[in-house]
Order: structure tokens, then sequence, then C-alpha cells
């Protein structure tokens, strides 16, 4: 029994961009593919299931979801995870994947996952395996010259690097709530550069109604803080 | 040594349906199957032992009974196990068992279970791993749009749908006590699908049982409670 | 190197029977098959050590003792524990020994263990892996029609059961002191099934040496309890 | 997949010498060694992952860098390792790294590493596998007589040792904190026995700016914890 | 990788004596053996290292040891060990080295180390894998004839008893403090049984310092507690 089972439609033809996305800060990785998968009808071709994943199955419609799902479109492959990737198996997760790419012409990997700042903006950083994919992003991304990316993300990079698979990485700016509206920043930069020409409009309206809400949320917490004050020095006055 | 045994007759003839049932939430599955394995005299022809489950034999008159067994009527096979199966070795055991049906014609897997909610009623909540097997439960069993399910028959539905083995789960409405009343209920719709016409009178007689049991509990619990009050405040009127 | 290993001469020879004893309540098996080994003369033929067992040597007038031994006699082989057997390894052992056992015509497997009950009787219980082993045992002892045998005597119990290998269980009713008198009351259903002829008069001297001493300790504890308690009491009435 | 993974070119010619810095005190192996790639530019020829390694990739200059790197300028190997090893799994990462070379024409292995001494001096402490190669540090290095070296550093010289790869460990006298000082120290040391004659200027440089920064934070707490004492002795005589 | 490596010279020639010791109670094994390697000198043809020992270089003089090593002269090998061994691995490290000993033509085994009594003699006890074996100790040893020895002693005379070899192990009555009068008094016997006439005035020698050291600090232990008694003392009677 294998620890890590892709089942999967073979990859064939030549250069192949492959997307991937696990859940990490702000889901901004899911969240952008996921819309990608949607906008341009990506086909559902594999699955992949291991004994490292938690004992899990989640519906959409009813139906099962594999926890991770592999989709293609001409020559354009998507890699959604929806369950976290604890740092202890980030290894086997990673060469099993790139052990399964190994057969195709894949002519980068392209990671994209969140980056927390203490900043409201919604800059995206690139960092890549070589000078090559560097270029790539140039002028489309804010270079990051140094630091460490952990997790999933951080070690699929490396073993890209080490695998001489070209490879960049794309991290949306976000704080720790779903974020859609980093998903979109991501999203205009893959416009650029693969000429996609998606519209990141559902992913802005989502993201202002669950800005609305946490600010609803932020405001009868604030008053919720202040009603209960007002309540106890009534009696202090009285 | 293999981790998990697996001693059985072959599954030989066309396209057949296995079901299986765990320990989990209201015994559900278990009930419903030891029921349906009893009335309609299965034929007991396998059984399974692994290094995941606890050490120790049960008892049947005497006779050693294997943690996990199989049955087998017609084109019928039913899996019960007795052990529950911690979330840890979920993938090894559900994929144990798929590799052992591997060379078998199985026509789909129905994995039965109990679903927790807070409402009194029995419904049954079914899902699926593709749409085909949606609809052969539809209109039966009240489809669980989104949502997930843990453990065993989690794990069982996820590595069916990665397989490419058609499958649905039911999902009967429980509490955490034995129940029967919900077991009956997912016989209900499995005679509808199948045309098992099982009676489920036995299993509402028990659950009869049960519930006046747990009620006369519950109505001792609130005598014992309420009478050392009455102690406690003669006392202070005294 | 393997987990386990069996260094023993080869079990020839047609319908063996394979009596097993492991420590645990009462060490009834360990003293009744040393026992039965003693009196009959049964030749030591084998030795087995596990990475499993704890690091340990025990001597026997200053020769060093395998954990657990191998003896035979006749078509009678007998197999005794010095070690307790963890819960955690328990399928791992059973099954070593049944692969091992595997090649040589195995007539049935007896296990010998005690089950605490808290009742003064020496009663002997029986369960088996089938309907003509539990013949064998019906008569001598008290069939136990239902609950469960934790550990390794279990364990056996059921991998016999899955391995299609007859087998029975004898449970000594004891408590969790050494109880020789427990392992007489098996050895008298041992002369009945295999008509051994066996005496027990040497056990149940032992038993006696052992609860008059455990009787005597009792008495002091009570003596000595009573003891500080009376002069405990005399300054207060001094 | 590989437990460890080096992705090199070969080490082809013969009679290599390998110098090897893992972080440890002071980083002393890590900045001596990537002080003599970066001014004898030497070439980046390898990469090393490992599952035992922490999921986590660094830049430089926006590329990514695996964790450990292999370097070679004519008959010099250079390896440098970002990652701490954690003591568990020093003992697969030696013998992973020495499987590696063993084709190859090894005529040395060069460990680099920090000890910490409560004195203030920068000497450099020699130990090595065999008189052979102790005599080649003999006169440079003060010679540790006896003691022990723990950690990836100790583990790397006793499998050489039992491999029989001559090998030598220069230990710089360091602190707890990045040492320059202490690497410039090793790296006269290198510049005598293999004539590199490597300029350590910078590396003075390096440990002057630090060291100069330490006083000062030493001088702001020294500061900071009068400061209080006055204002709190104040109100006393106030 | 193999677990266990063991680079030595083959033990060629016929009936060869193993003496093995290991760290335990008062070192008396390690004492005894090192002191036996140094006055008849024996020659160092081996290592042994491996993934169950702590990441750790040890120096003579400079050179580093090998955790375990391995010496020759005529028909005598010794293997000491500078590291213990954890009783989690005695099972794995017993028979790696009883696996590398099985080509060679071993005449017997002898296990050496300590053992704590509350007495003050030096007696050596005895114990052996069988009958032939005792004989070779009776009368120069005390034979131990029950209880248990634990940890790597013990378990490499079991194996050494399953696996047929001849083995006895000497145990010198010792104290937890390093106790080279104990490793003399084994090596009278050694002398007795192998005619090595070996001078054992060097370790009385040491025992003699060691004592004297033990018992000046036991005294200044007492002064110091005597000492601020009195301080206490004074100002109750000021």
């Amino acid at each position: 029994m294998e620890d890590i089972k892709i089942h999967s439609l073979d990859l064939d033809g030549e250069d192949l961009t492959v997307f991937m996305g696990f859940p990490g800060s702000g889901l901004v990785g899911s969240i952008a593919l996921a819309h990608m998968v949607d906008v341009l009808e990506f086909t559902h071709i594999g699955n992949i299931t291991s004994k490292y994943f938690p004992a899990m199955a989640m519906m959409v419609n009813g139906v099962i979801n594999a926890p991770v799902r592999i989709y293609r479109k001409d020559s354009y492959v998507i890699l959604i995870s929806d369950v976290p990737v604890h740092p202890m198996i980030c290894y086997e997760i990673s060469n099993g994947i790139l052990d399964w790419l190994e057969p195709f012409s894949i002519k980068e990997v392209v990671v994209i996952a969140g980056i927390v700042t203490n900043e409201p903006e919604k800059r995206v950083f690139g960092v890549a395996t070589d000078n090559n994919s560097l270029e790539r992003i140039q002028g489309h991304a804010e270079i990051l010259p140094m630091g460490s990316i952990t997790g999933i993300a951080g070690s699929m990079l490396v073993e890209c690097k080490v695998n001489g698979t070209p490879s960049f990485g794309l991290l949306g700016e976000t704080i720790n709530n779903p974020d859609p509206r980093a998903a979109a920043s991501v999203i205009k930069i893959l416009n650029q550069i693969y000429g996609f020409n998606l519209d990141v409009e559902p992913l802005i309206e989502q993201a202002t109604e669950i800005e609305a809400a946490l600010q609803q949320m932020a405001e009868q917490v604030e008053q919720a803080e202040q009603a209960p004050l007002k309540k106890e020095q009534l009696p202090m006055y009285g």
C-alpha cells in the first residue's frame, strides 16, 4: 500500500505549467486556483489521497471530493488541496507529487500561497528557483530578496529547485481570514504572465462581503465592550 | 507478516454490492447490518484481523468471533466490524479492504454509519462518490449537500471515490446510545433500493426497550437529584 | 534481523496439540504448564526471543533461560513465556508463533490463562474458535457465553480462529496473586480431556502455603492497623 | 522516495578534499566556508534535501536556496548547511553524505565547527581520525587531547573514522553569537595547511561590527537597569 | 544504510573467545577490558557505529575513537563500548553483534558487567547459558542461582543462549562509581580461567585513589553539613 496514492490521467503533451495551491494563510492559493478552475472550466482528471491526510470526506452537492484534486485545461494543470499539510510530512508530499510529475514534460511549477504582513496592502511577492524563473515574475510581483517560506509551499519550491524543475512562487499579502482580495491580486499577475484574461470581479465582490461581515462583527464587539462598561459605571454614580 | 490479514472465500460472481458498517455514533451500521445478516441468513465467509486492532477476542455462545467479519448471500456482501477504527489508521484499513476487493467484480460499495444531530427525528442522510451513485439514493435519503464525514466512513468513501468504485453512504440520524431505531430507518431505505423486504419491527422493539430503559434511568436521576435537595432544604426551614 | 526469532527443532509428526501459557492473572497458564513440563518430563526443544520483549535474562540454577521456551513430549508441545506481552504487540507475537507453526501438522491449540472474578471458587471457563472445539471442552469447563478476552490470550485465540486452527481456551478463575490452586483446576480438566493423569497435589500444597502466607500477612496488617489505633487513643483518655 | 536526496555533479578527479560546515556554536563552519566559497569563487554543483530537514525554503536575492549545498573548485569540495541537524538524525545524515562520497577519490574530509569555552581568545582546536591526519594539523591547531564532540560534527568525524576516510576537525573557540572572528581564526589555519592565501580582513570587519553592536546593546541594558533603580530609590528618600 | 555498521577485520582462526564489556554499574566491564587491552597489547581491528548510539565523538590524545571498538590478540577478541545501550535497543545491538560473529569460529562469549549489592565485598557472580559453560566458572565465581540480569548484558546472554553460542557472564560486585577494584576481582578470575597472569595492581592503585577522593569528599560534605547547623544553633542560645 503506497503512502501517497495518485489516481490521474497521464499528463500528455509538452511544456505543461502546473499550478499548486495548498490551504495556508488567507487560503490564497485555494481560492485563486478554485476560481481559475471554475471560470476557465478546467476538467477534473485526478485525485490524491494519502495516509498522511486526516480521515475525512468533504462533499460538494452531496458528492464526495478527494482531499487533493488535479485539473487540466490545454497545457495548464491545477492541483488544489482542501487539507493542510503538516510540517512533518511536507517532504513526503512534495516528493510524492514531483515523482508523479517526473515522466511528464513540465515547463514550470507555480506555487501560490499567502504571506502575512502587518500592512493592509494586497501586494504579491515573488520568489523563484533560478534566475530564468525569476525573470518570468520580475516587474509583475515584488521580488522577496531574502527571508524564508515555511510549510508545504517552501518545501515544494525547495524540492523543485533540487529537482531542476523551473519554478516560482507567488505569495499574496494577506491576513488570517479567507482572503479573496489577495487571491484576486495573484490572479491579476497570472493574467499578465499567462494572458488568462480572468475576471477577478467575483472575488472582489466576495472580499467586499467578507470584509463587510468582519467590519460588522468588529463593530458589534466594540459596542458589546462599551455597553457593559456603561452599565457598570452607572451604579457608581447612582 | 501483513499488517492487515483477510482470510476469506473469494468473491466470485458479477456485480456484487458490498455493505460496510463500522462502530460509530449510535452503532447504526453495526446494528443494521447484523440484523440483515441474521434475518436474511447470510453465510459467514471470512474474517479480518490487523495489528491496528486492539488485542481482544469477543465470544458469541462461547465461540470466538474475529473483530471484522465478512458475510455473503447471492450478490450481496456484508462487512461488519466490532472494533472502532482509530482515525490514524483509517487510510490503512480502507485501502487494505479495497485492495482485497480489487480483483472482484464490485458494482457498488454502501457505507452505513450514524450522524449525530440535535433533532429527535430519525432521518437518513445520503452522500455519494459520483453523480450516478447519487441518483441511486435520490428520493430515498436526504442528500447532504455539503459538510464533512470524519473517521473510517469518510475515509472509505474517499478511497472508493479515488479508486473509481461507485459508492454511497447512508447516515442514520442518531444520538450517542446504541440506536436500533436509526438502524431501522436505514434498513427501510435499503428495502426501497434493493427490495430486501426486511422486517424492521424487531429493531423498533429493541429501540422501544432501550428508550424505556433510558427514560427510566433519566427519571431516577431526576428523583435522585430532587431528593437530596429536599433533605438539604428541610433544616433551613427547621 | 527478524523481530521475532524462533530457534527450535522442527515439530515433525502428525496431529500435534500445542499448549500455550503467557504470564497473566494468577500466572495460571505459566504455573499449570511448568508443572506439566516438570512432572511429565517434557524435553526443551526451542526458544523464542524478540525485540518486543524486555531486555532481561532470567536464571534457573545459574543457567540463563530464554524468555519464551518450547517443550515437547510425544505429540504434545508446550510453549511457556516468562515475560508478559504488551497489548500493542500481541498481534505480532501471535502471528509470529502461528507463522512458525504453519508448516507443521497441528491438531489443536490450547490457550491457558486466568480470569479474575469476585468469587472464591476455582471454576474453569472455556471458549473455543469453532463448534467442534467447543464440544471438546463441553462438560469439562463452564462455557463463557459472551464477553471478551483481552491481551495475548485473546489475540492468540482470534488469530487461531482467523487462521482456521482449531483452538480452545481454558481460563482458570483466579485472583491477582500467583495461584497454583487455579492452575490445578485447569490441569484437572486437561487430565479429563487428554488422560494425562497428572497429580495436582503438589500444586494444592503450594497453594496452601501461599494462602497461609497471605493469610498471615493479612492478619499482621490487621494487627498493625489496630495497634497504632490503640496507642493513639490512649493519650486521648489519659 | 529516498530519505536523503543528493542531486549533484559527480566528483570526478583524484585526491579531493571535502570541507563541511553545519550550523552550530558561533556558526563558525557556515561563516568560514561561505567566505571561502565567495572569495575563491567556488561553483555551485549540487544540493541536498531530506525528510529530516525542516520544511522551509530560504532565499538569496529572491532565488530559493537548497538547505544544504555542494560547491567545488579544482580539487576542493565545500558542503555548507543552512539547517541545524537534530541529534537524533546525525547518523543518517553523516552516512548519507559519506555513502554519496564513497565512489569518489577523497583524500580527506575537514569538519569545521565551533567550540564554546569561557575564555575570550579565538584559539582553534583540532582533532583527527588517525595519526597521519593529526600530523596535518599539528603545529597549526591546538590538539584537543581528550573530551567529546557532540552533534553532527562529532557524528561525521566518527563515521569518517569507522569508514577509513582520513579526516580532521577544526573547532574555532567561540561564543553563542555569530562569530566571524572565530571563522577568521579557522581560515588562517586553512591558509597555512592548504596555501589558500584567503583574506580574513572582511570577516574581522564583520566581527568588529557585530561586537560593537553587542557592546552597545550591553551598555543600553546596563543603563536601562540602572535607570529604573534610581527612579525607585528617589521616592524612598522623598 | 544499515542501522548498525561493523567495520572490522574478519575473525579468522579457530575457537575464538570473545570478551564484551558495555558501560554499566561501576563501569566494571569497560575498566577490566580496557586494562586487558592495554597490558596485553591487543590490536585494534575494528569499530562499530549505529544509529542507536548518541551522536558523539570521543578523543584519545586528539584521535577520534569509535563508540564501540573491537580488539584482538591470538585467539582472544575484545569488544569495548564507551556508550551505554538503551534498554529499547538491546535486542538490535545484541543480534547485530552476534550476526557479525556468526560466520566465525567462536568457542565462547564472555560478558563482563557489574552488579550492585548492598555489601562492601568485591565478590564476582557468575551465570552461564548452558551447563558446560557453567562448569567453566564453577569454583571461580559464585554462581547466581536465580534472579534476573537486565540491560545489554542480560540481552547478550539470552541471545547467545538462543543462538546456541556457549557463553557465561561475570558480574563484579560494585557500587555506582567507577570501580577498578571490582574490575580487578573479575580479572583475577579471568587469570584463573585463561591463565592471563594479568597484574591487577594498577587497578587496585586506581581504586585506592578513587576511594580516597570519595572519602575526602564525604568528609567535606559531613563538615559542611555540621558547620551551618552550629551557626543556626548559636542564635537560639543567644
